[in-house]
C-alpha cells in the first residue's frame, strides 16, 4: 500500500503523537521546523554501549554545547521521559547512519540498524530558546531570512573525556545593543537547550575570522548597531563523534529533528 | 613526627589550598562547615568503574537529588575542575569506605584503597545555597540550633538508571511564609546545588508523616506562619548506591566535605 505524502499545511495544530504518527507511516519526510509550535524538538545521536560512558561524561563536563534532556537505556528505543510511546527508530523523518565517521546511509527508518547496545542520546536545540526570543520581540535575522543558523567551529576547546575531544562549535545570532542584556536573560533561562550565550561581540575572541564566512549552515547580514552574540550550538557532539570515527554512529539528519512532547516553557528554569 | 592538629581560629581566612593542605598532613580531621566561606564545598561518591555509567546515568536522571559538579576519569584522583592540584584520596577530613554496602572502614585516607577502576563523583551540597538565603535575611533553623539539618525519605521514586533506583531524600527548612517565594527564587540561581525546592507545604504530599521525626538528621521547631520547605538532598545517592552493594563503594563522612576551589557564585545562573 503506497503512503500519501501529506503537505505542511495539512500538519497544522497537530499534537505531537499524531505528527509522530505521520511520520512514522511515512507520510511527513520533511523538515521539522514550525512544526506542534510550543513542544520541544531534540537533536539525537546513537552510539554503542562501549561509548555511551565516554560521551556521557562529554556531555556532563559540556553541557553548553551538549545539552541532555535525555539517555535511553541501551537497546531501549522509547524516549519515556520525554515521549512516553515514541519509538527513536521510526519518529524522525530522516536519520543519517555513520559507519567509522564516515556517512553510510540516509534513511528514514533506522529499525533495520538497531542492536541490543545502541544507547540514544536526545540534547536540546535552539529552537526551544528561539521562541521566547521572538515573543519578547527579539528578531532572529536566519528565520526572517528563511536560511540556516549561521555556526562557527572555535578556537575554545571542550572539556575532554575518554575518547571525545573537540572545539566547541556556536551559532550566531545578531542582536539589536539594546536587547543583549534581555537576549542573554531570556536565554539563561534554558539551561537545557544551550541556555546562555557563551560569548557576546568580538568574533576574534573565540578565533572566528570573518562572520560572513561560517563553518556550517548561511552567513546572515548584521545591520547597523547590531552585536553577534554567540551561543553553543549542538553540531559540537556530532562533529566530536565522528572524530572518533565509531564503527556505528546514527544522528537526525540536519533540521529533521525528534519532536517530543514536553512543552518549551517545562525546560525553563525561574 | 607526630602532626600538630589545629583548631578552629588556626583556619580562619585559610584559603581552600592552604585547608585542603592542612587536611593532608593531617592537621585537621573534623566537620568542614563554616571553612572557606564562600567557597563550594562538595560531597564525594566513589564507585567502581562498571557501575559507574549506570550511577551517572541516574544522576542524570535525577539532578535536583544528584546535582553532579564533576566526574573525575577512572583512576584519576584529581579534580582538575573544581580543585587542580588536588587529591581526592588525602583532601577530604575523612571517609567511610563501604564492603558491599556495609560500612567497613571509616579512616582519614584512602590512597590504600585507590584502584585504577575507581571513578569519583563529586556532588553540590546545599552549603551553597544557604549562604545566599542567609545573605538575604532568610534564616536557616539548623544553623541558629546549631544541629543538623532534618532530612526525610519520601514517597517519590527517583527514575532509575540500570541498577540504581530508590526514594529522593529531601531536607527541610521553616520558611516565615513571607520569605518563601524569595528562597524559591534563590535557590533556582543553583541548579548546581539541589536548586529550587521540589515542595513547599504540606509533608503529607510526599509521605511524610511527623516533621519531628526525620529519618536523617535532627528535627527542629516550627513557629508560627512558618511553612515547611523541601529540597532534594545528598542523601539520596549514598542510599541508593548502598542499595546495591557494591563490592567497593567511598564516600566522605557526613559533614566532611571536600572543599573546592571555585566561589559559590560561579555556581550561579543569572
Amino acid at each position: 500500500m503506497a503512503t500519501v505524502e501529506l503537505s505542511l499545511p495539512d500538519l497544522a495544530g497537530l499534537a505531537p503523537a499524531q505528527l509522530r504518527q505521520c511520520i512514522r507511516t511515512g507520510q511527513w519526510r520533511h523538515l521539522t521546523a514550525g512544526l506542534a509550535p510550543g513542544y520541544t524538538q531534540a537533536n539525537l545521536a546513537i552510539v554503542p554501549r562501549a561509548l555511551a560512558y565516554d560521551f556521557l561524561l562529554f556531555c556532563q563536563r559540556n553541557p553548553k554545547p551538549c545539552p541532555l534532556l535525555e539517555v535511553l537505556e541501551a537497546g531501549d528505543p522509547e524516549p519515556r521521559e520525554f515521549a512516553p510511546g515514541a519509538d527513536i527508530r521510526t519518529d524522525l523523518p530522516r536519520y543519517r547512519v555513520y559507519r567509522h565517521g564516515v556517512l553510510a546511509h540516509e534513511v528514514d527508518d533506522i529499525t533495520a540498524y538497531w542492536r541490543d547496545d545502541l544507547v540514544s542520546f536526545l540534547l536540546g536545540c535552539s529552537f526551544t530558546f528561539e521562541h521566547p526570543l521572538l515573543d519578547a520581540g527579539i528578531g532572529i535575522r536566519h528565520i526572517e531570512l528563511g536560511v540556516n543558523v549561521p555556526m562557527f567551529i572555535t578556537n575554545r576547546a571542550c572539556k575532554a573525556a575518554g575518547v571525545f575531544q573537540g572545539p566547541m562549535v556556536v551559532s550566531m545570532r545578531p542582536i539589536p545593543h539594546t536587547q543583549v542584556v534581555q537576549a542573554v536573560q531570556i536565554t539563561s533561562r534554558f539551561p537545557a537547550v544551550h541556555g546562555a550565550p557563551v560569548h557576546v561581540g568580538d568574533p576574534a575572541a573565540l578565533g572566528i575570522r570573518d562572520l560572513q564566512r561560517p563553518d556550517f549552515g548561511d552567513a546572515v547580514p548584521m545591520a547597523p548597531g547590531e552585536v553577534p552574540v554567540f551561543w553553543a550550538c549542538g553540531v559540537t557532539p556530532q562533529a566530536v563523534i565522528m572524530q572518533v570515527q565509531p564503527e556505528l554512529a546514527i544522528t537526525h539528519a540536519p533540521g529533521h529533528m525528534f519532536i517530543s512532547d514536553r512543552r518549551d516553557g517545562e525546560l525553563a528554569i525561574l
